[in-house]
């Protein structure tokens, strides 16, 4: 690129109109010229040849993506990852804020992936290691998209469940079970104090577990226990399958019984969610299967919070997301990223509630809330629940045990003294 | 987990029925004992709580997926590549196969990846950087799927073009031209031998150049270069957009005289062009934004072979790839196995038409040719047909001046001597 090649990549934000554009973080190292990195990935992404041989003319004013702001400093010791093709010369590790013109593709899914995280992200010149770190959406880009449906304040109101977390747990043994002794475990549950029992998000409609079977079971299950309880409960059915299923299986899973829907929204696809969104008639719940591969390293990919507010974007009421602590190998900010991603002011899009998980039991609970520092979060324990010595009411019973200490400013094992559901709980799993 | 629990993840081939099962190869490193990774790796993407608490049952010879192959060594040095949470101990690079029965979830995309590429994979316990490397299906899991529709044969037979690579290329400005000048770009390039003009992967339906006036104004533009030039031409409609548009995105641009649509497979989501496979009257195209995001890195995410195996298995005819050389930053032995993936044997499953592409022109043919060691492959330049000083006509006729040289044993430096467009090419892009 000549000079005035780069110059025609980089703007203020005072000379656009901001309603047009798209807002990317990126984190870069470069081999070359900081700057010069910067316009190739403007470009890549969006006019990559900006004139036709012969004509005199310039699509990048109303087509380019440009470089707003941007700052760099060296890596005297190179690239911090090896990268086996990586391009050769002095590198930069740089910060890059890209106006990306939504204009370009529209408010569709495919296509903003496309421009943020496609070829032309990932393949610009001197640019081996690229993060996306953050992405901001004007209001004119979300007014065409519904958003959760729900929310968390619809959420509250379906469950009465006010003032405190949602308490989920996932049934397990997650595979192998068949409708009945599975529907069994989940009105234990609620019986016990869960506010959703939910399908793991690798159980979906098998013919050792038909989903109409175990929705029919559940919803059963669940009516009894609403009536044995006198409160709301939901189950959530896992209808991950084919796109071209999901509405069917939808209406199925609904009219036998589930009154929430886990989708796998990575495998199944965001637009495929978004289709689902329209039709659906109960809260949708992510599950995050995938994300991991390219959100897990600091250096490469993209960051979690990216397809947090995604998933927000296309309808989910909740998002599951890798928790606190070193089992889920995320690290503490990340989390929190993502927490805030769901629950903080997005245009016309209604908060969705962040799920953060990963072998929770009333022996993190406490630590879990008071990292996310409310109360509009989901809980969502597995063995914590349906490995619980004394079995799935007690599991649940020990983690409603747990909030009422914390809500009561009671040390949760002082309270677990006379409550023994709590102490077998913090005995079973207080050590991880 | 006990030494018991551990050895119900191990299994030997000859004691399985392997139609059951899908192999995955993975490298991994962890932090602990390897073959107590290797058991929590196959746990965790299978039952990871394998009995109810006080039931006499084991869902493991069913269910769980099982560890066929291992083979590790220390690394002194710790971890190969930085990660925040990573468990701590002594650390192994482990190679391990895992037979994962297919029975738990069927032949459906999005569960598939769920189990292959999920929660179990990239969060079991000791385990911070893993990658899949590859994955075989057994013949009984293929059976349901279609695959390509023409495949590397049927689309031959449309172009009536045989013993010879497959001519490609892009048109550019690959955004922002109105439909009528985009057409007459595709028009010179057919008329100088491309036999398939293409829109860019960020191309999509869009107000300033609409998916149906491009398709008729290039439908028109075909047609008159089949006439002109007497052989069949391909014009390349992307229809990437959410996936319930795909339908009725297809049949628009097939009615108005696109022959053959580009999907961003994995913006779109594999389940979402499997769906479009079953309607489809004209070959389909992959192309690759977001692969990159998860497979560049050699010890951590997805190898993009993984990919090609699935973008060929969901139905795509064709599948644009990163190709060779430095601009592409995928190393040659990935590209090839890329290639390979295409090509192969794959039960009941169609070969498809690799195209390994990435700044192509007359200059870089003979290498990717030489490389690819057969003539079944797509050649894709962008800038090099239509950013040629000479125009995109002289573009294409650069490329089969380049190809006549190669299949006629003459070296292409030398059949430029006397065609002036394969000179200018090679003045205009041989030096990179």
């Amino acid at each position: 690129m000549t000079p005035d090649d780069i110059e025609g990549f980089f703007a203020k934000r005072e000379d656009l109109n901001l309603e047009d554009y798209i807002e990317l973080d990126f984190d870069f190292e470069c081999a070359g010229d900081p700057r010069e990195a910067a316009a190739h990935l403007g470009s890549e992404q969006s006019t990559a040849q900006w004139r036709r041989v012969g004509v005199d003319e310039d699509f990048r004013p109303r087509f380019a993506a440009k470089v707003l702001e941007l700052q760099s400093e060296p890596r005297p010791n190179g690239f911090s990852i090896a990268v086996e093709c990586a391009a050769k010369g002095a590198v930069h590790a740089v910060r890059v804020t890209i106006a990306h013109p939504h204009g370009n593709f529209g408010p569709k899914i495919p296509n903003l992936l496309s421009a943020v995280c496609g070829e032309g992200v990932f393949f610009s010149p001197g640019i081996p290691l690229i993060r996306l770190q953050d992405i901001r959406f004007p209001d004119s880009f979300l007014a065409a998209f519904q958003g959760p449906q729900f929310g968390v304040s619809g959420l509250r109101e379906v469950l009465q469940a006010f003032d405190r977390p949602i308490f989920f747990g996932v049934i397990k043994p997650n595979i192998g079970l068949a409708a009945e002794p599975f529907a069994e475990l989940g009105y234990q549950s609620w019986l016990g104090g869960l506010d959703i029992a939910k399908d793991d998000e690798m159980l979906a409609d098998v013919d050792w577990c038909p989903l109409g079977e175990r929705a029919a079971a559940l919803g059963d299950a669940r009516r009894r226990a609403e009536a044995e309880t006198g409160v709301p409960k939901i189950y959530l059915a896992n209808i991950t399958d084919e796109v071209d299923r999901l509405i069917e299986l939808h209406d199925l899973a609904v009219e036998k019984g589930a009154n929430a829907l886990l989708i796998n929204a990575m495998p199944v696809g965001l637009s495929g969610v978004r289709m689902l969104r329209k039709h659906a008639k109960v809260p949708l719940i992510a599950h995050f299967p995938f994300i991991a591969a390219f959100s897990r390293l600091s250096g490469y990919g993209i960051h979690s919070r990216v397809f947090t507010r995604l998933q927000r974007l296309v309808g989910f009421d909740v998002v599951i997301m890798p928790g606190f602590g070193p089992r889920m190998m995320t690290p503490e900010h990340e989390v929190l990223d993502c927490v805030r991603a769901c629950l903080e002011p997005m245009g016309p899009i209604k908060p969705c509630l962040p799920v953060p998980g990963g072998s929770d039991s009333a022996a993190t609970l406490e630590g879990v809330y008071r990292k996310v520092g409310s109360v509009d979060f989901g809980f969502v324990p597995g063995r914590g629940v349906f490995g619980h010595p004394m079995g799935p009411a007690a599991g649940a019973a020990s983690i409603r045990q747990a909030w009422d200490a914390i809500a009561r400013g009671i040390a949760v094992a002082d309270h677990a003294a006379s409550h023994k559901e709590l102490a077998a709980a913090l005995q079973a799993f207080g050590g991880r």
